[in-house]
């Protein structure tokens, strides 16, 4: 590819002749790596006018740097950068004098964190990555997304592609989440109640900036997803953590002031406890009384191989008080970035103006991507296939536990796709989950899912959507054998 | 498509036999336009041990159906939604009770605005549409990126389209941007100080939340690009509107309480004007004594067809206090919602934790193939023939409002795709684009981009980027005429 003649620019008041700024120009060019061994440079006659100098004056800037064998010519075709000339491994720009800008003062609000889960970049060089989340290469059906991505940038399909939606979304993905997704957890309802997300993380997001603000109490589960806390930290309300039991959140115990209640009942969060039915009941219950609004994140119902999913509690939802949380990154993929929520019209008319504001809508051509991949079916192939595959993994996951002794502290009962654990009370698994790395193991720790300075360090996560299942059984060995010494 | 087993629930304490629920369930379904005509049922024994219920039950639910032609028996295949079935136009899912939540207190806050511009969902149907901002089918390269978008969906590229980013963003595409796109505007920026943002909407949200807070001052130009006005609205600082001249914003007009200014110097939105050099420095040294913040954004400098654009402010930032906002919406398409900012790397640094705690990141897909797409020069020559082809609409422009004595109030001294224009000061253009709109004529008025409750209302933008060159005269002398009668 050519360099660009709108890349050149004279300074004004620039030192020295014409000639040689533009020596300079190209020499630092090459220098910083920002123009490559091979590219071509813009004719003399391109390069004059766009500098508004005389064309004489660019030729002879380029025979010098031809003299310097910065430049390569061929012939007729012009110039080029030449193979001989120095080239740093990487475009690294010419340093710009000291910044000026005092950060501190003006940076009106700070959002780093260092209190996220580290996730190795390459996790899957691991031999025995017990990591949570990531798309599994031999279950997603690549072939049949990619047919799907491909029709969705047919001609047929350019207004769909390119188009502002402005606050819209595709009315084909909408129509075919109200009539065939949710209706399996149970929910009914009209266009006007869903809206597409960009993630589960995005509607989590605006549901709290929408229902909370710094006269609020927000609460949540102990332990839960990190990322939520990180997002309600920003809302100055009051984030009240409540521990979790073995049917996941108990109602009797959220607090008078409550405002909002963020809660996991299909599978808890990290914990994959299970809300039984009765609970469900009792929480709705308890949140008329409060007059509090749930928002409820079913982040992975599919994965449900050892028994019907229990319906969502949206779909007990009388009052209009549920905020329904769908996702389709663990069933498809997560860089896919699409999730949706669900809520009675006044909520999502407001999330609606709100994503305008942050970032208009998901992308065109992911939304129709996704409404024919599962409108043609081939997402519920994908479920079948990979409830088949994570069920297998569920044995050996079990096999392995049972065989070495690991102790297991919540294990979800209609399927999932990870497994809770502790540790003995004394075991830092924060540390453990270090020194496993150099055996080739990647856990999670569990330390990051809960709230406050004092938190159990003897849990961690077993994900075991993305570990080939003969690998489940050595990998769990090489984990209790490092336990063991601790 | 059959339809799924796991959209069947039985009620708790459901009234009538169990057969009558069934058929109940299966009658609503059809009933309210879930289920389709054609569509087959699962068969009785999946039914029956999905739901818990003996296969008789279901059988007897599924013959009674039968009868009263709501399904339809094929064979051996199974029972399928009948052809008579009563069929509603579309799914209307079955009403619930009065929802009991109480709307104005749950809404904590509210993001709902009238102020935005109408922007007709079928503006395509238009012969005179007038449009700014959206893709022309015969100006973009539909081929090639379908292309590159096939090419980013291979096996080789499974990693950047499937995987969590976390906070990162595709390398490719940074690294093009940073050796090529930015040094067009003379910018050189390392990657750390890249960010891929979901559209230039979503930097300048990312940007005005990290910068400002409610004892801030905001400094925005009047008129200006409506929805900066709307999302700095909710941030509780103050905002501060500064009318532009004819060489955008009066450096001299800031209030020495500014903290953060929205400038779009290249080509000031809506006016179109762009500011000088000698103003640019005044307007940086000014933010220094300030010690303001600046965010540029330049929306649309690729739009540059009557001459070479001159660099961005971002180009003579020394003190790291310009942050740049660029988007791909102009010159690709809006619907692809992909854009960037530029800023040093304590401001990059929040805007990535923030970006991550609002969306993770812009999908994995849409970076690689835009990394493609602009990696083999399609871009560039995508620039090309948008300018050549801009260049003419803008000869007929020019032509038509001479003919037909419309009064310029801006247009682009470079080139851009829109021009905006006055009409006599009585003329109220917001009824006047209605109006015109039974001629098929599609105008944007200009009054939404003032701030305040006193706009002139005799402004409007004409966009030029969407209507074919033999369209522009006959569409301007509609709104001649119709101004005439005023």
């Amino acid at each position: 590819m050519g360099i660009s003649v709108d890349t050149f620019f004279l300074e004004l008041n620039g030192q020295g002749t014409l000639q040689a700024q533009i020596q300079q120009m190209i020499a630092e060019g090459i220098l910083s790596g920002r123009f490559h061994v091979g590219e071509k440079l813009p004719s003399s006659r391109k390069l004059a006018s766009h500098l508004g100098v005389s064309r004489i004056t660019v030729t002879l800037a380029y025979t010098e740097l031809l003299a310097n064998d910065y430049l390569t010519a061929r012939g007729r075709s012009g110039y080029y950068v030449s193979e001989n000339a120095p080239v740093p491994p990487k475009y690294t720009p010419i340093q710009r004098g000291t910044e000026t800008v005092d950060w501190d003062k003006a940076l009106a609000r700070r959002f780093v964190d260092s209190d996220v889960l580290p996730k190795p970049w390459n996790w899957r060089d691991y031999t025995y990555p017990f990591i949570y989340g990531q798309a599994d290469r031999t279950l997603f059906d690549h072939a049949n997304w990619r047919l799907c991505a491909v029709r969705a940038l047919g001609h047929k399909d350019f207004e769909s592609l390119t188009r502002d939606y402005v606050d819209q979304d595709d009315p084909l993905l909408i129509e075919f989440i109200a009539r065939h997704t949710l209706p399996r957890r149970g929910i009914s309802a009209r266009p006007e109640e869903i809206l597409i997300t960009l993630g589960a993380q995005n509607a989590l997001w605006l549901a709290s900036r929408i229902l909370l603000t710094h006269n609020h109490t927000a609460v949540i589960e102990d332990p839960c997803y990190y990322a939520l806390r990180s997002l309600l930290n920003h809302w100055d309300c009051a984030v009240v953590p409540i521990g979790v039991d073995k049917d996941g959140l108990p109602p009797e115990a959220l607090p008078d002031e409550t405002d909002v209640i963020f809660t996991t009942p299909s599978h808890q969060s990290p914990t994959t406890a299970t809300m039984p039915i009765t609970r469900r009941r009792q929480l709705l219950d308890r949140a008329r009384d409060l007059d509090a609004m749930v928002v409820e994140d079913d982040y992975e119902f599919e994965m449900a191989f050892l028994g019907a999913p229990s319906p969502a509690l949206k779909s007990m939802d009388r009052d209009g008080r549920v905020i329904y949380v769908g996702s389709f990154s663990k069933s498809l993929f997560p860089g896919l970035r699409l999730g949706y929520m669900v809520g009675s019209e006044p909520f999502i008319r407001e999330a609606r103006a709100l994503r305008s504001l942050v970032l208009r809508h998901p992308p065109g051509h992911i939304q129709r991507t996704a409404a024919y991949f599962l409108s043609l079916g081939h997402y519920d192939a994908q479920i079948r296939r990979m409830s088949k595959e994570l069920s297998k993994r569920r044995d050996a996951m079990d096999k392995a536990i049972d065989e070495y002794g690991l102790s297991v502290a919540g294990r979800g009962v209609m399927g999932g796709s990870s497994m809770w654990m502790s540790a003995p009370e004394h075991v830092d698994m924060s540390q453990l989950a270090r020194s496993l790395q150099i055996q080739s193991v990647h856990i999670e720790p569990g330390a990051p899912f809960f709230a406050g300075p004092d938190r159990p360090q003897n849990f961690y996560r077993l994900g075991y959507s993305s570990i080939a299942p003969d690998r489940i059984a050595p990998g769990v060995k090489l984990i209790a054998d490092a336990i063991q010494t601790q």
